[in-house]
């Protein structure tokens, strides 16, 4: 069986892919378990609405099964968590959404974490989505940076704006930051050093969970 | 500096630490970063009370300091937590307690948790610990096996025990089971196997949160 | 501007559809708006899995869009609100679940509300749900019949299962019972009959409010 | 037996109650069930205070039982929900307040809801109120438009006075506002066009409710 | 200004105010403040349904007015603390209620405390006050002892069902135990011996809060 | 057996536990039961940290130890509540914590309390210890003065700049304010004074919990 843990962006923007990618190096060693992105292309460039989280759980899902053989672990990279449930359906591998394995994580890392996401308009869902998760006691609060996934390759204006809406949620108790979408991943150390608050890139911590689990002594053989 | 993940049984018992050390082995690679298991020689061999735990801060704290050049994170691998605060006034280095980090990381593995204990009357104060977390959302409950810490290693008469009480957690509704003591891990396999849910071993799951952590891009220099 | 309120019941069995519509007929007058039920003919005849709930958004969402010209209201006819933030995005008309129409209209007649549900392990993700929905302080808990949506047609087996699990809410505190799929309304009366507790058809409850939102005087012209 | 909704205005204010019968106006059809509002005159002018309240449950349950013969529902039109619990002990039929009905039906129309009240003061109280019907999980705030409940009869203060208090309310994450006094129903329209934010009458909503349930296929004969 | 501190039992029976009376005994000193039971002639016989409770306001505030001027506390002894609020706006004296003032003592008791009602129906009602309070964290249960609140004089009959709910209560994880109705604190030392789990008599509790209070040095002049 | 109360201020700063002295002044009587202040010698001047707070522990639970024969209850005068774990393990009579013995009886005083802190670093600490007291629920807020426990003797400073904080808690909803640290206990007067809001000195409050405690009549012999 194979341990290698698959971590799918489930949209279609490849350059997004490639920066998950590159702060998992961190997580490679010469004789250790593999770690492989994917990106899905049969999705939108970015998952902004309802809608869009809908329509890649199909491809999402088929992906999944076609991996599930030589996978030990999935992760579902995007912060909305999409299809997850129906992934669990789909394989009886550990599957980790970043959204769940990015807070839970930040758990251990202060007592009151903040959220940054893209626009006002995503605070409400974002809320019902952490309400969801039973894990509101700790959150400090969701800032907006105000850029649209689709628009977070502009380093120029995405880092201050993010460092910003991090100040932000720093003034309102957080101790520590989560990126809140996959797309802010590149921004990871330099709103960590811009606010002086630990910051969390989710992808990178629900891969330390799957890989975690996949090397887990109690897994039935 | 340093990223050898240091993780510490509170305990003098050094059968736990061996236990503990053997089901980190699936975590070590040839090339990947060393963890390390300590024994708090000078503590009781079981914690058992507030007061035990309240005792094994100071030389809890004193390992810490002269661990922490070579250190990338902290283990405190006792299901109390005992001095995870004071811990993390010694260092700037990550510290993840086994109940925090095995509790978090289990919301990832189920839709709601249950927790093994000791004995019945360890179940209130366990319930405050996981109020204190804001943890308590999707707890199923918690259920004792009635074995003290001391008498974990008698495998005849603990893994049945377990095993009937993690069986009660499921009869709860619980769809994963986290071992809520550092001397449960040696059954973490045989409880899975007997009652068909998956079963946390918290040490283990901690230090993944932990030697994640420590390889974090985005840490300062 | 119409001012029909549409049901749509977004799986493919027609039974279902037809028996909504019988128990929505108390709703209707003669110089009353119009109720109209609705089939998703392009979905599975139930929604058992996450898989299924996904799959059904796209045809739902066609549906709402042709309907909009003439429909004062929408209400998804499936207890777990499949594709419910995905038709607020299509249409600007109210559109409500029925499980979050269901509970909030239980709760003005009971203090303590039960769900009836098809099958054991449909209760954890039931709970999630209504966790999500921040309605879990009056819930008393959720009862499984034992009977899959699919066969919830025979009568014979269906009304004695689903009134001995209305009973077992009732034990636990429920002062009404809401009937958690809407393959249940046929039993309503029969329910509520045999256990003496006020038991909600949601689909009749989520009509109730669509079509009063639909008649609101303080709606954009 | 009679199905006509008895809507009860608890204070002596003929002009509230004649403008609750106005908004209710689309609830009526040729063929319908009756509405009737109802002013209980042996009350004061406004409820203001505690004390207010308490006393109007004896007349108040008195007038219930006077019209319970002809009655299918009843709803008390008071947002301190005042004698609920009495006015359910002196009949079996539905009896919705239009606090917990308003703010039921809310939950409908939005992740997030807030509620327009009079004075500052007020506030303590309302959130008791919210907390107590366990419906806080997603309450955005309360904020008062500094206008006492007898003098809301004056349009040119109170209309943008509540106007600017709904967009605190939107600016606290609200996206959906209750009116949390019947003195306001007259202000649904005007505040719903100039702040953008859906806006709920809560004697429309509860009366609703009790309009349904007063048809429900499954009462007892 | 006076400082004695007047405990009202809200009902007409002279036999549960004299046994209040005697359990506030071991609070009397010979040069400390005063307290003074008063019975509410103008009541039912005991507070069973929420009428009852609506009907006592009146009498009670008439009561604190007459007494106020030489008052330093005010206790309302009846579990449901029936006319709380209202008694607040009449005197600006601190007015404990016995069911918050028994509460919050027994948190300082125990981590899970339970209550002891009189019929299965109060339960509903209790649960709906004890969140009302936001109490409900550590509740572990409320019981009935099947004894309605006119019956409880007969102790024979009382001590024995109370002890019996007592010791349910303890086995749902209850370390402390509150007698949810004033006319049960003649039995508070029985039920301890019986059942082994501290049991707050409210009255006594309250009392001692109200005195407290009543002392404090930072009160105006 | 002895009724005296023995309140313990857990530092060693004399003047601190002078001032407690004094405003305990209040609850002492001629025939009364005796209230003895104690200094903790072997402890810091203030404590200030996870560290301090645990460091305490041992010789706290040793004078417990040596009390006990003449006391009839305990009083842990540090807002961190202490060892409070351990001191219950240490004897049975009761040990009331300031913190949990003043927000309970806070919570009779006003529907939201507000908690006055030492630094701005202080508050998630705060936040946590009152989650895991599971009193968070009428929490307005929690406001540091700026002010270190060890320089809060210099009244010039201190007194102002506490009521500045108490005017913020008022301004966040709070209608009781509670002095969350015992050298603040002085300026109990002049901030109710200067800020108009009812202001706990948790000392005397926690104190006069433990007297009643001592004399309740339903104590083992």
């Amino acid at each position: 069986m194979g341990d290698r843990t698959v971590v799918i962006n489930p949209n279609s923007d490849r350059a997004v892919t490639a920066a998950m990618d590159r702060n998992l190096e961190s997580l490679r060693f010469a004789g250790g378990p593999a770690i492989c992105c994917e990106t899905l292309d049969d999705a939108p460039p970015g998952i902004e609405t309802a809608r869009h989280a809908d329509q890649v759980v199909g491809p999402l899902c088929d992906l999944i099964a076609r991996e599930d053989h030589r996978a030990g672990a999935f992760v579902i990279a995007c912060f909305g968590d999409p299809g997850l449930a129906s992934a669990r359906e789909t394989t009886n591998k550990p599957v980790i959404g970043i959204c769940e394995g990015g807070v839970t994580v930040a758990l251990n890392h202060g007592e009151h974490y903040g959220i940054l996401t893209n626009l006002p308009d995503d605070i409400g869902a974002g809320l019902r989505q952490i309400r969801g998760l039973g894990l509101d006691a700790r959150l400090a609060g969701i800032e907006a940076c105000g850029i649209a996934v689709t628009d977070l390759g502009d380093a120029q204006r995405a880092e201050p704006e993010l460092a910003a809406a991090a100040q932000r949620l720093k003034d309102r108790g957080a101790d520590v930051v989560i990126l809140g979408c996959a797309g802010m991943v590149p921004y990871a150390s330099g709103v960590e050093r811009a606010v002086g608050v630990r910051t969390i890139d989710p992808v990178h911590a629900a891969t330390g969970i799957a890989m975690t689990a996949a090397r887990s002594c109690n897994k039935g053989t």
